[in-house]
C-alpha cells in the first residue's frame, strides 16, 4: 500500500511539479479537473485518452470572459453603429438600432434573438473580412467595460485560461465553441486565451466571394450563415473537428447540447458548467437572466454528472491580479 | 561566389538529405515545387513563411486522386442507391436513381449538378454521420475502380502524396477543400494522405442534432448545407482556417478561385493546376471533359504565375508501384 501511495505520488508530480491551477482553490471541482488531466495521459488508466481525440471545447461568453450586463459583442456593435450614424442618419430615428446608438442600456437589455440579430447584421457587414477583423482588433485594444472600467480582453478569466494552459501541457487542442461571431473572436483570441484562430468555431455571417478593383476579397453579407449555439454547437463542431470532444465547457443552457454531445461519448468525458455565483468580483445569475440563462444545467448537472464550477467557492481570482 | 554557391547547396542538403520527391522529374516544375519549400524555411529569403501561415491547401477529386469516368463518390452513392433499392423499387422506375442502380454510365456522365445532388442527398442522408463514415470506411477497403481493377484509395498519387510529406516536414499544414462530401473523405484520408480529419473541408448536406432513443448524435439531413466548390472554397478556408493559405493545388477550374484567392496576398504564394496529359498511366482530358472541366485555368496559369503540373511529363509514377 504504501509503494502504491508513493507511487502515485511521484505520478503526480512527474506531471505537475508546479500546480497548474494556483487561481483554483483547493477542493472536490479542482481535484476533479486535475485527475481527468491526469488520468488522460495514463495509459495505465481507465480514464486514458488517445491523444488524437484530446479535445476539448469551450463556450466564450460567461465561460471564458464576463458577459454582463450584455454580450460584450453588443457593445462592439453599439460603438460601430455610433460611427455609422454619423454618416446615416436613419440609424438615429429606426428601432432597433436608436437605441443602441443613444445607449439605451435598458432597452438592450430587453432585446430578444431577433433585434441582436439585427444590430449585428446592420454593424457587421458590407466590408471584407480582413477589414472587418482589423476593426475588430482596434477596438479590443482600448475598449472598455462601463461598468467595471477594465478593458474587455482583461475581463477574461484567470483560472479558464490556467486551465486551457494545463490542458495543452497534457496535449489537449482546445476549441473555442461560441454563438458569439466567429469573426469577431479570431483577431483577439490567440494572445487572451493562446487559442489559435483555427480553433475558433463561432455564428457566421454570410460571406461572398468577389473580385473587387481586382483585389479578391471575402465580402461580408447581411444574411445569417450559421447559428452556433444549442443544438448548433455539436453542428460546428462536426462541420470543423470532425471529432467528439472529451471535454466541454459552458455556462449556460446555450451549451446544453455541446455537455450532453460531448459526454455520451464512450470513455473518460468531462462536462462543467461555470456558475456565476460571485456577485463581489464578478455577477451573480442563473435562472432569471436573459445572458447566460441556466436552468436545464443547474437541473440535471447533478445526475448527468457535470461538474458545477462555483465562481466564488472555487475561484481564488476571477481576472488575476 | 563560390562560398555562396558552397552554402545554398549546404543549405539545400540540410533540408533535404534525400530527394523529397522521387517520384517527379527532375526539371522547372519540381525545383519550383522544392524552392518554394526551401525558402518558406529559410528566414533569409524574400520567399520566407512564418510558421503560422505556412498553409497550404489541396483540391481532391482530379488534384490527389483520380476523378474519371466520374466522381468516385457517385460510385459508393450507386452502391448505396442500390442496396437501398431492394427494399425500396421506387428507385429502380425514377431518374435520375434508376440510371445510378442500372449502373447506367452513359447517362451519369450526362448529369448536370442537378442530378447529382438528387443522387447524393437520396443516398447520403437518413442516418447519423457515424454510421454513415463507419458505412464509407467500410466500402473504401474494398471498392474496386471497374475500368482500372484498382482499388479507389491505390488510385491516389503518389506525386502529390510525396508532396504533402515535404510540406509537412516544413511544418505547412495541409488541407484537403474539395467539393467532395466533408463526411464522404473524412474516414480515409488521413491513413491516405496523412491529412488529419479536422483539416477536411468539404461540400456539406445539413446535419441536425437530436436526441434518438436516449443517444444524442448528428443526422444527416437530404439538404444541401454548404457547396465547397468555385467561389465557396475561399469561403470554406474562411470559415475553418480563417487565414489565406500560402500555397494552393487543384485541377479544375471549380480550383480557380482558391488559386486566385490564395496568390493575392502578400510575400511568397504558389498556385498549382495539375494537368491531365496522361491517357496511358491515367487519362488525358481538360477543356472538354464534364468533370475537370479546365479552360480559364489553362489560359491564365502562365500571367499569373501558377505553375501547370503536366502529368505525362512531370511524374515519374502516378499510382506508385
Amino acid at each position: 500500500m504504501k509503494s502504491f501511495v508513493f507511487a502515485l505520488f511521484a505520478f503526480s508530480t512527474v506531471l505537475f511539479a508546479q500546480d497548474p491551477l494556483p487561481s483554483w482553490k483547493e477542493g472536490n471541482v479542482k481535484s476533479q479537473l486535475l485527475d481527468f488531466i491526469n488520468a488522460a495521459q495514463d495509459t495505465s488508466s481507465d480514464g486514458f485518452i488517445a491523444v488524437e481525440d484530446r479535445i476539448a471545447v469551450f463556450d466564450n461568453d460567461g465561460t471564458l470572459w464576463s458577459e454582463q450586463p450584455m454580450y460584450f459583442q453588443m457593445f462592439y456593435a453599439a460603438d460601430r453603429l455610433k460611427k455609422m450614424a454619423e454618416s446615416d442618419a436613419s440609424l438615429k430615428q429606426e428601432q432597433p438600432y436608436k437605441a443602441v446608438v443613444e445607449g439605451d442600456h435598458e432597452a438592450i437589455k430587453s432585446f430578444g434573438e431577433k433585434e441582436i440579430l439585427q444590430v449585428v447584421l446592420k454593424s457587421h457587414a458590407g466590408m471584407s473580412t480582413e477589414q472587418f477583423e482589423a476593426d475588430v482588433a482596434e477596438w479590443m485594444k482600448t475598449a472598455k467595460h462601463p461598468g467595471k472600467g477594465m478593458r474587455f480582453v482583461d475581463m477574461t478569466y484567470t483560472p479558464m485560461k490556467e486551465l486551457i494552459d494545463a490542458l495543452h501541457a497534457a496535449e489537449f487542442k482546445c476549441y473555442i465553441v461560441s454563438g458569439g461571431g466567429l469573426s469577431f473572436m479570431r483577431p483577439w483570441v490567440e494572445e487572451a486565451y493562446n487559442i489559435p484562430r483555427h480553433r475558433v468555431i463561432g455564428s457566421r455571417i454570410e460571406v461572398e466571394y468577389e473580385v473587387k478593383d481586382g483585389t479578391p476579397q471575402l465580402t461580408r453579407k447581411a444574411e445569417i450563415g450559421f447559428i452556433d449555439d444549442k443544438g448548433g454547437k455539436p453542428v460546428g463542431i462536426y462541420q470543423v473537428i470532425g471529432r467528439r470532444p472529451a471535454a466541454a465547457f459552458g455556462n449556460s443552457d446555450g451549451d446544453f447540447q455541446m455537455l450532453e454531445y460531448t459526454t455520451a461519448g464512450k470513455g473518460a468525458r468531462l462536462g462543467a458548467l461555470v456558475h456565476h455565483t460571485d456577485a463581489e468580483r464578478e455577477w451573480a445569475y442563473d435562472r432569471d437572466s436573459h445572458v447566460g440563462h441556466l436552468v436545464r444545467g443547474l437541473d440535471e448537472a447533478k445526475e448527468r454528472g457535470w461538474i458545477l464550477i462555483d465562481m466564488k467557492k472555487d475561484w481564488a481570482t476571477v481576472f488575476g491580479e
